[in-house]
């Protein structure tokens, strides 16, 4: 793929996992190699980074093509102030890696961010007498293993994350569904131009009316302003009740799309729009 | 809580966990306190158990107020075949359970279900040098520090959890949002003719149109049916598309129902009607 835009060397990206983790990876296709990224232990941790000004972007997985949303990221671009100035779709093929000499049926934990272990969930509970066992990272368990010398022990990670670890790969692209993505989002501290913007993320909480949520799509059906996604989450201290993030096509610069903003904001008891961008390529 | 119906002595409810898990609990104060509720080690083997009719009835998290639906929950509906007949909201408190003698200043560890953990994240990040660590059960995790003699771990689960296995509560009530409700489905292997019933839950898959989920729901506000919740999820094998799951107010004994799900029929790929039943007490 090729990148987006090359940022210049003192740029920092700030994404959460260990270096070469896919976070990193998908930093890399989209602002190109020369990006300087940073680890971050926590999803919290990379806002923080993008809102102090210690890194001028971070990147965030949103969603993935097999197991969905990545809810507490969506969580968190409502709590923080951070933008969303771009997208990127990135292929996630998921290596099986172990020390050297380990061989596949000596193992009996498979480390692994819960993400990748669940893309893989097919092929972990085909494996006997294996234990997933959840971990902070995809590349950093692998590091683990290596650090601790594990040889019952293998781990779920990125092809780049074993070479560079120089580990072995016992079984190649294991995730249950061969054509698995996710979806990451660039976020800044400040709205940038971006030029070529033809998408928006807003997040919303309908009035307590009859129908909220069919009136509240309205305002982009009736402008023929499509949409991409819709999420629901809890309304904190709200219970049972919901906020919805919707991705649009457009953005605010065009008259049709300010309007349904505008008709919109009349249903609402807050709206928050999270950032005009670019289209990631790739998918759609 | 009074209990919806009194279950005869030999039908018996799978769930998920160990005894005194929240599902357990919810079992019963939906049956009655006499319920034979089975414990199964995955939801997975919830559904299992109810398909193969080794239980008659099952019972899930669907959702939680502060943390949001329990997602592979719903993708396991469409899955099976199982039937939803019955719904309780369930309050849950949490409670840090540890060996008698143990002091919150000696926990290096907590052990609980990850949505425990999520549910009590602040209580967790406030205490300095403690790890969550995601275990399979609630009350299991009690169990097994109660086992293995943990004096530098604690447990989060319920009260009952607590004084069944006889350990003490170093802090009461520690979820980070006091109104802390799970929604429990209720399934059975076949629809049951349930009287009361007054909601539905449905899947479908809109066609490739454009303004499709708002053409769907309108199949529901052009009749005055209300929305109770919607929900969406990766279209297995179709990168970034979505099915929805909704809840709506009635069922399709009525007319405006009937029609509805009619209307709807003509915009989709696929519907899927996974049961009618009485709305659960308490929270709506």
């Amino acid at each position: 793929m090729k990148p987006k835009r090359t940022a210049p060397a003192h740029i920092k990206i700030a994404f959460q996992g260990d270096h070469y983790a896919f976070s990193e990876l998908a930093a890399k296709a989209y602002f190109g190699d020369q990006a300087q990224c940073q680890p971050c232990p926590t999803f919290d941790a990379v806002f923080g980074a993008v809102a102090s000004g210690s890194s001028q972007f971070g990147i965030i997985p949103i969603e993935n093509s097999s197991t969905g949303s990545i809810h507490v990221n969506y969580d968190l671009l409502l709590q923080h102030d951070a933008v969303i100035v771009g997208e990127v779709y990135y292929r996630v093929d998921h290596q099986l890696i172990a020390n050297p000499g380990v061989r596949l049926q000596d193992v009996r934990e498979i480390h692994s961010h819960p993400q990748a272990l669940e893309q893989c969930r097919q092929f972990i509970t085909s494996l006997e007498q294996v234990r997933a066992l959840p971990c902070f990272d995809t590349a950093g368990s692998v590091r683990m293993i290596r650090d601790q010398k594990l040889h019952h022990a293998a781990a779920i990670a990125s092809r780049k994350a074993a070479e560079d670890y120089g580990m072995e790969i016992l079984e190649q692209d294991i995730q249950d569904i061969s054509e698995n993505y996710t979806r990451f989002l660039v976020l800044a501290g400040e709205a940038a131009v971006a030029e070529q913007a033809d998408k928006t993320s807003i997040v919303f909480a309908a009035q307590n009316i009859p129908g909220a949520l069919f009136k509240s799509l309205s305002a982009f059906a009736l402008r023929d302003i499509d949409l991409c996604k819709i999420e629901s989450r809890p309304w904190r201290g709200r219970p049972f009740e919901y906020i919805f993030y919707l991705d649009f096509r457009g953005t605010p610069e065009q008259t049709a799309c300010r309007n349904a903003l505008r008709h919109l904001e009349e249903m609402t008891s807050f709206l928050k729009i999270l950032g005009s961008y670019q289209s990631g390529n790739g998918l759609k």
